[in-house]
């Protein structure tokens, strides 16, 4: 038997697509899940939150994998830790498909929903600016982290419209494009003998680029 | 004399600054700027609207120097409409920083600055869909528009901050060095002979490239 935490998702989740978000109270979610409203509130701060229960634990498994990363190995993290977001979705089914119809006509679902990318926003932002350097690495790492939380919200809007049956391999296509285009500081209009070196190769460009780094930095 | 709508913005900033946002009402503002509460609403859908007066005509501004580019003059067109935003928050000059002040403070505010940014964001990126080529235009876009908005903001912080003495030239360095950046389409990943890598360096390329090859030939 589910606990009660995943008891009030799944009667809340029913619940809002029988009668609708407004219509529905918090008693009613508790009370079809078998437990009473107090303890409905001390698992969830809000209504709002049954609807994304796993954004604390996302949010924690994301700085983690951000945490374990050093700046060689930055970029393969910030990639990795956003498929793992991806992949949860991916791994919901319709429990997303749901959440992304409850989200485009709540607006209170819809304002919870952007603070939760803010919040995913901030995290990235907070790393990369560990790793950027350069008097422009605030900015960079903020629009960093911006073109990265976008990425996986297309990618994941894509899917959830029926509209991409890759979602992954989008992404992570998506992230081997801009992340290292966006990572190295602007180029020192000044610098004399600076050249740019084009390379092809059919090996992991994300595998490749730390050690590419390392040579160049040398 | 000011017209109604000046007097009603001046009125509910001296208000917000003295009794703070929550405390005054609508009725307040309207007597302090000699004027009914009906006349308030004509101009204002709700109290939290007096903080962003000009946020429609800032938009239908940035629409129109967007539409007045095409694909050749594009990149000057989005720079040129982000400074256009930029410039007038700095005539605003004290006003915008009561605001600031103010969307820090007040959850509502706050709210209703993210949804403006979100306005700006949906502008550029229609915009841009319509510039940019190849199957990963429409998420190229968005990347691009979030990160025109994201450097607006930062370097309108900076500023509000009283940590940047020239926004606009740190704006336009900015958007000169991301938007070429995130123009064009992406090195096709398909293309005979694997990925392509860019990368720039100040170090000799001759002695660099032995080096290279053996990295990619491991």
């Amino acid at each position: 038997m589910a606990n009660t935490r995943d008891r009030l998702v799944e009667a809340a989740f029913e619940l809002f697509a029988q009668q609708g978000f407004d219509r529905t109270t918090v008693e009613e979610i508790a009370a079809r899940a078998g437990v009473g409203r107090t303890t409905f509130f001390r698992l969830f701060p809000a209504k709002e939150a049954v609807i994304f229960p796993d954004h604390d634990a996302l949010l924690a498994a994301v700085d983690a994998r951000l945490a374990a990363a050093d700046r060689t190995t930055a970029t393969v993290a910030v990639a990795e830790a956003a498929r793992l977001v991806l992949r949860h979705y991916l791994e919901e089914g319709e429990v997303a498909r749901e959440r992304y119809e409850l989200t485009r006509t709540v607006s209170a679902l819809r304002d919870a929903e952007i603070a939760g990318q803010r919040r995913y926003q901030r995290l990235f932002r907070e790393h990369l600016r560990g790793w950027l350097d350069g008097p422009g690495a605030p900015l960079r790492a903020e629009v960093l982290a911006n073109a990265v939380v976008t990425a996986h919200n297309h990618v994941l809007r894509d899917w959830l419209r029926g509209e991409s049956s890759e979602p992954e391999a989008a992404l992570s296509a998506a992230l081997a494009d801009f992340v290292p285009r966006l990572w190295s500081d602007a180029p020192r209009g000044a610098t004399p003998g600076g050249q740019i070196v084009v390379l092809r190769s059919d090996r992991d460009v994300e595998e490749l680029l730390p050690r590419l780094r390392r040579l160049l930095a040398e």
